[in-house]
């Protein structure tokens, strides 16, 4: 039985090794992905962002319980970025969401495959697949918003959440522009702490100044204490309201269409490169441009045209 | 008379109009490059990586001014990572070393271009050739170091300096790995506070704990004050000590090796996508694709491999 036979079965262990044969770039598990592939579209993806320390983890695993206890099973996949100055991805799984460890509803993976074929954004969304496949009900991805790869992983979610902190003060002004868009909900964590009605307000008001359309989706600022699970119901109400909203409004046929063509578009790019470095391997062509190349004979520009039109037929031009 | 001709007589204006068009992907700014690519390898590449707050900015300004007072033509390229939480990029050239903004053998440009084709480690070594070109003597890169693109930025550099900043206590362990390989030289700035002297210590003990090669470069951990101007001579000191290492060891060979071929593969990369994608506009290709793909009739895999059986020929295989 092939990995996504078991895995469509709702086996925990073939959506584990399917894993991780995307992480290490294994043909083979692009057939698996491919007949996963109808069997998906079920799960709802919920996208939680946020700078380092804002408590995105807490909060997650606190989303984790409230869904589990409606039965409702959890995917968790959990972005670390491989920073080496910050260490991220040095969690990892183990000591993550401890309690929720011998919970089979709940499946959680920690991805920090940096550098990796087709980026962050795409293994992200093959094990988000995977865990749609697998039947979870929820999927949260949870990614730190440094850059412009983690701004493409919330393109995955459904529903993306910003999670920030109080007392970012003057700094507010710095956040404008891209990390209003990206947010369906706002989330002020830590709402304990001095300054978080202010950095709530301060929030609402930028909201408010945007030019939206009458008829699309108004972002609300909810609060939070992640740590003593206060306001999640109210986070998970919201959360669904957003859902309402996306599934009636026509808004998903754009999310799909877009989903569909960034992705395509990310496996045309890998595609083509990885069958252009197998034709140079077996042709030698690779070895000659690099000789090429060291002796100062050939700038790199000018041999990938000459190689480029080895590989494309020129009818395509 | 082209651009890169101009650019070759040291016109500043048509460099800077270059690395527009670069930024902007113009196809005929790879024209240009290609006529600079025989003139470049005389500048000498400095890159200077370290986490946010470790004084970056101000370090690259000292030694500019102190590269100058040695009467050598200093280009600076600084990687402002575009995080739509901590603004990036904002600063921008305007603000930066305004003290060197009338000196005209200083030349600053700021990067912001995530998401462009190719990445930033491309823009970053576009734009470090057209300085070489443009007669810079030394090229300074200034990058945070967050995540692997910035790290990819770093193998651009000759000379790699990582930035600390004391204080990071425990936390020392959590920078072990990455950063002590990409390190040639480790600077301990804001060298006046607190547990500076531990940090240098540790930084120094860990990098005595690597099973280094004897034949291989030993980096010193050096401590600087920025603010005040104090230990820039030794650091430039190391620096051309590496530097004399760097060339006479014969390591430039194996780096200018691996830099061309990494610059090959990822224009290769981008040109065939940019070629793949003309095709499927101009024969329709992507319309049905896309239509297919929104109806669910077709995966994005099984939809890449029917379209790049179109693009490559057989014979390739």
């Amino acid at each position: 039985m092939s990995l996504a036979e078991q895995i469509l079965e709702g086996n925990v262990r073939a959506a584990a090794r399917l894993m991780r044969d995307i992480d290490d770039g294994r043909p083979q598990a692009i057939d698996d992905l491919k007949l996963l592939y109808p069997h998906t579209g079920n799960a709802y993806i919920i996208g939680i962002t946020g700078p380092p320390g804002a408590g995105k983890s807490t909060l997650v695993d606190q989303l984790t319980a409230s869904f589990r206890s409606q039965g409702k099973k959890v995917g968790v996949v959990a972005i670390d970025p491989t920073s080496p100055f910050t260490g991220g991805a040095i969690l990892g799984d183990r000591i993550r969401m401890n309690r929720h460890s011998c919970d089979e509803g709940v499946f959680i993976r920690s991805l920090a495959t940096r550098g990796a074929l087709g980026g962050l954004s795409r293994s992200t969304s093959d094990v988000a697949l995977v865990m749609d496949a697998l039947g979870m009900d929820i999927v949260i991805i949870e990614t730190v918003g440094v850059g412009q790869d983690e701004v493409d992983i919330v393109k995955e979610a459904h529903t993306t959440c910003v999670v920030m902190v109080p007392g970012l003060g003057d700094d507010i002004q710095a956040i404008k522009a891209g990390i209003l868009e990206i947010g369906d909900i706002f989330v002020v964590n830590k709402a304990d702490r001095e300054g978080a009605d202010r950095t709530a307000r301060e929030l609402s008001t930028m909201l408010e100044m945007r030019h939206a359309d009458a008829e699309a989706w108004s972002p609300k600022v909810m609060k939070t204490e992640a740590q003593r699970g206060t306001g999640i119901d109210e986070l998970i109400n919201e959360i669904m309201a957003h859902r309402t909203f996306f599934l009636s409004s026509g808004t998903i046929y754009d999310f799909l269409r877009e989903r569909s063509q960034r992705h395509f578009m990310s496996i045309l790019r890998d595609t083509l490169f990885k069958k252009a470095l197998l034709f140079m391997a077996k042709s030698g062509t690779l070895d000659r441009v690099v000789a090429h190349m060291g002796n100062y004979q050939i700038d790199p520009y000018s041999a990938v045209e000459e190689v480029v039109s080895e590989i494309m037929p020129d009818h395509i031009d």
